[in-house]
């Protein structure tokens, strides 16, 4: 080898071995490719993520509101439901959700499998039963010998739905953003976005954004400094513990692909990035970021969008005639 | 060549000659592949058809109503709007609606461009209006590149985005057929299902049933020896030409992939193909198929169901703060 391409080698070894080490400084680490999953439960799962048969009026699908085309988020202030019911929350997005602690703004779900339950039987959202949603999947065919492949019986639960549906979920994680790609050492942002991110960690965001999801490992009180005003009814994790000391104290979101999951904050009610900084930054950390300070950060949050989940659309197997029909307007 | 090669392959061009000579005695017709097609275009409709954005709540796409995954229909008597309006009338297939000689129920499109404008103004479906969709698309920078790629500038109007979404729909076709490819000659269907076919021509099903997309080709009167019983409003093509020879005449349905399009005729009444098989033949032909006949007719009504248009879910450009925001509960 030329003594040239030696040096070179050597160039790269160095900076790929500094940017090692400077990885294992770092508060935040890139996301992981996903290597442990079973495939024919995600297969399963993703046709169910997309089937609004689960939902009493035929219309709503887990997709509706964790929309795979937007960030797993659906962009509204707080989500639409049966008979176009109003959410009291805003719904956050699926992807990455495998990393939260909990699930759900206030954690009552322990994991994605628990999560996946609950919108299906909420009156205010999907309207279904489990029993329903069961009755519904097992009078069809196609589903019955995939549940059959799958778990190795054809008889349909909502444990084995669910376990779908989470085993889906746990594939939609966002590697390669420019700034993972950063931390492994590409030159690949810019002097903005890492003033942003040395901004991001002197000021204190980094203490509860943090982790390889930028978020969603710890409960926080929205509001320590100054009180988040909101005409919301959200109690978060007081709900759950029935601790006084845990009214407002609300799962602190992931910030991966924040550029596409606005509105902002458990009601949804900042609609840009630039005011959800300022809003944190003065009612979390006491401090007033300058305009100037306030677009660098927003800079680095866009450089935390990864690679979007890639896969065709699921088609779905048709009902039969012996299948419950969906009854929209009863 | 050896002998033995030469008879086979003989005998395979004889069986592919008589398929070709029978195919042409056939009142109905493969679905050809799409050849003529512009991709910058389709890319770019097949956005436009998943976002949401186009209607007034951010919640409703054209795929709400016409599912990618069911059909390209949303399996439901009639459909869900904004506001969880009942819809007028049954959501007909997107698939294979090219072919359609005119577009809705009544005919009252001229084709699919102008189709695709409707239901982004209608008050009872999406609920938007053209200038507000255009506005909000036009505050998206990647749209506005995405345009200017595919129409050579990026002034977004409604005869783009509604031309960009027809020419996606037109890749909405379903080749590869059973029937299909028993028409070209495979021995891919069962006798059952052929007594059907030659039921279904025999009876007088194939009079308006016909064609490559097994009908769309004419407007007909639900209703010809004796008349439809419903509380479904519509009055079909009399609306459109203010001819009372019209009223209740409605385009013919396409019945391919009618396994998948339940449920059936322009209210959604028929959840079944055995209820609307038997109701065709009472009221349109004066005919009452006995069970077994009516179960040969359905088993080739199935052999319709082609290959599903298979793509991956698009993702769509994020809005950014001049983006004006969806409010689906004002």
């Amino acid at each position: 080898m030329p003594l040239k391409s030696l040096i070179a080698l050597s160039a790269v070894a160095t900076a790929l071995l500094s940017a090692g080490l400077a990885l294992a400084q770092e508060p935040i680490q890139p996301i992981a490719l996903v290597q442990d999953i079973n495939l024919a439960q995600v297969e399963l799962g993703k046709k169910l993520f997309f089937d609004p048969r689960l939902s009493k009026s035929g219309f709503i699908s887990c997709n509706s509101c964790h929309n795979m085309s937007m960030g797993g988020s659906d962009n509204l202030k707080t989500s639409i439901g049966h008979n176009w019911q109003q959410g009291p929350i805003n719904a956050p997005t699926v992807l990455n959700s495998s990393m939260n602690v909990a699930q759900f703004w206030d954690g009552r779900a322990a994991d994605l499998q628990e999560q996946a339950g609950g919108p299906i039987a909420n009156p205010g959202e999907m309207a279904s039963t489990h029993a329903l949603a069961i009755d519904v999947l097992a009078s069809i065919p196609q589903y019955r010998i995939e549940f059959n492949q799958v778990f190795g019986t054809g008889e349909i639960d909502i444990d084995k739905v669910t376990l779908a549906i989470a085993e889906f979920e746990k594939t939609l994680v966002t590697p390669n953003s420019r700034f993972d790609r950063w931390l492994m050492g590409e030159p690949v942002i810019t002097e903005q976005e890492l003033a942003g991110y040395e901004l991001f960690k002197s000021s204190g965001c980094v203490v509860c954004h943090n982790g390889p999801a930028v978020g969603g490992t710890s409960f926080q009180k929205m509001g320590i400094v100054k009180p988040y005003q909101t005409e919301n009814k959200a109690e978060g994790l007081a709900g759950v513990t029935g601790k006084d000391v845990d009214r407002f104290k609300f799962k602190v979101p992931t910030l991966r692909n924040v550029e596409l999951t606005y509105p902002y904050f458990h009601d949804g009610a900042s609609d840009t990035l630039a005011e959800a900084v300022d809003i944190m930054g003065r009612l979390q950390l006491g401090r007033t970021f300058t305009d100037e300070e306030n677009a660098m950060v927003v800079s680095f949050l866009k450089t935390l969008t990864g690679d979007q989940p890639s896969f065709a659309l699921p088609i779905l197997p048709p009902s039969t005639d012996q299948t419950v029909r969906p009854t929209p307007f009863e």
